[in-house]
């Protein structure tokens, strides 16, 4: 039942980045993009055209998605909240856009301030602006396990919205553990769930490693027959607004694990640990991939 | 296929400390140990009766043994690598005694300064002596998916190993991943070759993190109905003789698998993460569960 292929989704530059309190000048965060694009990633999610009030680390989404080198085999996507984000997003011409909501209504409520009813309502309404250009879009869920503010989510809420998202025009639908705390179990339940209205092939899992069962929920997933991941470089990231929501799933450790499984993908492990490494070195960063850190002891 | 019941060998005592070169004094290690077995916390390797001159960290292996307060429903076990080790071993009464060898010879000479053949020689000699006062005997199998000095290692050699050792007399064959590099199939093909001649109940499996996949191969050894593992608390550890192997699958992290599986045990996850914190802060050694790394964002 696993997929002979996987694609894995870069989230690095987007979600990697909007918890970092620093600004990164906007010519790093173009070199790392444009490194990334070296490694053989197919899927880059660059940016958010988000507030600069709400996320001041991505106040230069425009000028980074204006300067990176595109290459043509690679998929740059943006993320835009609303319609000044999707106004501005459509400006610099991403190959996707990214719209994002949670399975929890304080989770929205705090993080794009309406209720996720809301939240459905104004992506329902920037759906044609995107279609009219032919760009596949993709619907964030957040928080498919638990809530940082209010706790247990069921996947009986996640599967309702994603089949919402997915009816409305979303083909892609990226169920997110924000917290980190589901098992594989969880995850079972979550995908069983969701698969009874979005296709199996239209699913990708963003996972956080929070309490360690990143790897774990990635593998299982594989099992049931999912094929698309989200994962950020380095581990890097979390969300700004779910307490202790600390990082991605490192995309080294993902590549390492399908290729220990003998899958496809296009991805160049060293590459990828060499960007990791001198990404988080340069901007002092903690790499929490543990392929990185291996390098950083045998070889440094 | 999931077993209902897992048992945690807590292995940090022992496989956790070896390693670390600044001395802890023998009490530390007392009041760890005896904390560890306030836990729930059912199997705890409290040392290894080793010369000095190889782990200096465990000199004090008799004085930990005599010292410790033994709870009647923990089982204390002790690793010897030779008959003067298995002497004053049994001198101070530990409820098990471990053995140790590798599946590669290479491995055996830097770590026990011997073949593999010349180490099960020096474990049959020794098991009369341990069977005639009735303790269970274990046998780690080292280095069962690669050895850091020469690579790959096949599982048939890892196999024949533990049918040697197994119907030698040691009851529980302890597989370990000493590298890390092991991913779910490569586990699963080590399991299906050793189930050929050791039952599935006794067999533990002891997983490194060092590439990050210790938790989805402890998740996919569930699967196959492996019910013991060897975990160290805040994942302390590695092998002093096995480059870039950083840290044991941390203990806390497993319980919290274990729970999001509704798997039984007996063991209380916040007192392991108290206990955890409490003893690597204590001495500045770095936390690697990330369940206590938690508890240390959000609580302090």
């Amino acid at each position: 039942m696993i997929p002979k292929q996987v694609t894995i989704h870069e989230v690095g530059p987007r979600d990697g980045l909007q918890n970092i309190a620093p600004l990164i000048a906007t010519q790093d965060k173009v070199d790392f993009i444009n490194r990334l694009s070296q490694t053989g990633l197919t899927h880059i999610e660059v940016t958010s055209f988000v507030s600069p009030e709400w996320i001041p680390q991505l106040a230069d989404a425009k000028a980074v998605m204006d300067t990176i080198t595109k290459h043509p085999g690679i998929t740059y996507s943006a993320l835009v909240p609303n319609q000044v984000g999707l106004d501005n997003a459509l400006g610099s011409n991403p190959d996707k856009i990214a719209f994002f909501t949670a399975a929890s209504d304080a989770f929205t409520q705090k993080n794009l301030n309406c209720t996720i009813a809301d939240s459905v309502h104004i992506i329902r309404k920037l759906i044609p602006a995107v279609k009219e250009q032919a760009k596949p879009i993709r619907a964030y869920i957040s928080c498919i396990h638990t809530c940082p503010y209010t706790g247990s989510i069921s996947p009986q809420v996640v599967a309702q919205l994603a089949k919402t998202l997915y009816e409305a025009g979303c083909q892609e639908i990226a169920l997110g553990d924000t917290t980190g705390t589901a098992t594989p179990h969880d995850v079972e339940a979550i995908i069983t769930e969701v698969t009874e209205y979005v296709p199996l092939s239209s699913i990708t899992m963003h996972f956080h490693d929070t309490y360690g069962m990143a790897v774990a929920n990635l593998y299982h997933a594989l099992t049931l027959g999912i094929s698309q991941f989200d994962t950020a470089i380095g581990g890097l990231g979390g969300c700004p607004y779910a307490r202790g929501a600390t990082g991605n799933m490192a995309t080294e450790d993902a590549v390492y694990l399908l290729n220990g499984l003998g899958i496809e993908h296009p991805i160049n492990l060293p590459a990828l640990i060499e960007t990791s490494r001198w990404f988080t070195q340069l901007h002092g960063l903690k790499n929490q991939a543990k392929l990185s850190a291996i390098g950083n002891q045998t070889d440094d």
